[in-house]
């Protein structure tokens, strides 16, 4: 990474992304700060910050000198140099926002889009939905510098291709970033929806953790991690997958995956749902349960009080061998908050190493249902202005 | 850390770190070839070089130009310029080495050091074992650039003091860095015994392997985890305590951590003797176990493919969280090869998600009882050879 982070090799402007890495801390400088800071020769320096100008990544300021003498010019990053387009697509229902390179929010939009409607019908309406937002926020494609989706399956991380994807019939191996790309003209980036909900409230809320875990509990349960500030993904891109980790309470029963015993299968909001039906309560999936939970339903927060519990149970095994610093919980059912915040703080701190639970929080998703769509934005942003990838746009143009 | 790495700020010689990483994939490299690798300023350069020569990171070697002009010279990284001392010390066996900045092994030796008579007879050791070694290789204590060390139990990463330590008594909070460096001249860097050994592991036998598991299964079980080619250390530094998960098969025994249910007290070696000798077999610890199961005892031979079963159990569920591409089973029981790795593959693959275990290799230590000590160098030779470390070497000259 060093090595590549200060060749020469590939053209000249190679290392301005070095510099825009820099000045991403949105501090202004001038030359000869950036001189001293760098150890670059002024020529080549020159260089690179004209690369960076002429594409807008920074902006001249003036900086005033206290000495007394004339003002130095600056130069500081431009966070509306582009915009980005990010998606959460859910299982029936989408989040999707217009962000600026520092994720503020130019636009959002949230729609019920059932993903079971196959890939065309699903793409047709995202590309559709952003480019109103672009006309909108009165920006055009041209200023897209990219595009992040996240999907409610397995994604491979190196194609942006969903793969075996559970709840998206038509999905598996979908062209997801050819798709989009060829009718948007920029970068596609595509991921499982709780990994870029794990980077959206990293980013947004958690900043200060090293090591987090984002449990997503919805219908069904799976959970993003943090591992060194960066996305653990996992070999095959398929790390966090907890909703199918086995537990004793369910052997008895079969999962939609096949196996018998998935902790999603006990604690997941449809496998909740089923349980209520069973005893007459009306609950169609986790939003209801949430809602009878909300609504005071002894049996429904008896039951997400035990889900939990069983959630809990896991992630006492994964507190002991990951230690985190922060468990944030997520998804639908996060919303029932403390019922099931308890039952999780509950089993944890009886079954975990005591070193590793002292200083761990266990807490409900800030961003709520934005994580997901922020995450999605900061997958790109970190992606667009990666040292490779800012020189490899000069190498394209 | 780009900033840091790129940093003029605190003396002429910062940057000559960043130099010494470029040279360290043994390619010889002219002035003009790293003027263009690195974009510096030619002065800059030769100062950098300079610095790194005065020490000998660096060596100069002459380079034939094929156009048949006179030689140029090179510059080459210098594996020779240091010692690295490194000890893998764990509860009743020691393990030291004496190797250059490749790990080479210039000396090694082996002991039985019994870890609990304490912090000051067993470093005492130690210290005497490096002078004998670093005599009999012909080096001074001048040349050691840094000493390593495994510790059987958790160590706080910061500090480098083991944190009540169960098998370590006396050793609490004990500054081992501090009372080996006075000794010896020397930075110290400590840590748990686990952790080198994925180090070590990963260095030498998998370095294609992004996400690494290395599980030891001794007296008791833990875990090293390697996560994008990184040690992964958790918040506390006590990432990877899978001995003391809770298994549904030991919730009738207390462990010695006092508990109820731990891994280690059904699967560790301790408790295997313990189970040998309630039906009448002697076996006093792992090692007797692993001997057993190597003369065809049958009783000795079920018991450790049950106690694969079981670590299984555990894996199955961190192969789902992690999915790691490679797990490494090391340390004693493991010398019992094919009959603890056949109880784990058959729980893992039955139990862990498809493409999680798709490409998934489980296997035994390659580096066998050599894990820890070379993971110890090289845990020395990343930190002393990284840009800042260099960087500060000339600060404090």
């Amino acid at each position: 990474m060093t090595v590549r982070m200060l060749s020469e090799a590939s053209g000249s402007f190679t290392g301005a992304g070095a510099l825009l890495t820099i000045l991403r801390d949105g501090q202004a400088r001038t030359r000869a700060e950036l001189v001293q800071l760098t150890g670059l020769a002024r020529s080549t320096l020159a260089q690179r910050l004209d690369a960076l100008l002429s594409r807008q990544w920074i902006v001249p300021t003036e900086e005033a000198i206290s000495s007394g003498g004339r003002p130095a010019v600056a130069f500081t990053f431009n966070s509306s140099a582009r915009v980005v387009l990010a998606a959460d697509l859910g299982a029936t229902h989408a989040r999707v926002a217009v962000t600026n390179l520092a994720t503020d929010v130019l636009a959002e939009r949230a729609a019920e889009v059932p993903i079971d409607r196959g890939p065309e019908v699903t793409l047709t309406w995202l590309q559709r939905t952003f480019e109103e937002m672009l006309a909108e926020t009165g920006h055009s494609v041209d200023e897209v510098c990219g595009i992040g989706v996240g999907l409610p399956g397995p994604v491979e991380h190196s194609s942006g291709r969903p793969i075996n994807p559970p709840i998206m019939p038509g999905w598996d191996g979908f062209p997801v970033p050819e798709w989009l790309s060829e009718r948007l003209g920029a970068p596609v980036l595509v991921d499982n929806d709780v990994n870029i909900m794990a980077l959206g409230e990293h980013w947004a809320a958690r900043p200060e953790a090293d090591h987090l875990i984002f449990v997503k509990v919805g219908t069904g349960i799976g959970c993003g991690i943090i591992s060194d500030r960066r996305l653990h993904r996992g070999a095959q891109g398929a790390a966090g997958d907890v909703g199918h980790i086995r537990v004793a309470s369910a052997l008895d029963i079969i999962c939609r995956c096949g196996n018998v015993g998935c902790l999603e299968a006990v604690a997941g909001g449809a496998a909740m749902a089923a349980r209520l039906r069973a005893v007459g309560v009306e609950a169609a999936g986790s939003r209801d349960v949430v809602g009878l939970v909300r609504a005071g339903n002894t049996q429904a927060v008896q039951l997400i009080r035990q889900a939990g519990r069983e959630i809990g149970d896991v992630l006492a095994s994964i507190v002991n061998f990951f230690n985190p610093s922060v468990i944030v919980i997520g998804g639908d059912v996060a919303e029932a908050g403390e019922q099931v915040l308890a039952g999780l703080r509950e089993v944890i701190y009886s079954r975990s190493l005591p070193l590793a639970t002292q200083h761990l929080t266990i807490t409900a998703s800030e961003l709520g249902d934005r994580a997901g769509v922020i995450g999605a934005a900061v997958m790109v942003i970190e992606h667009v202005l990666s040292p490779d990838s800012v020189d490899q746009s000069f190498v394209q143009a």
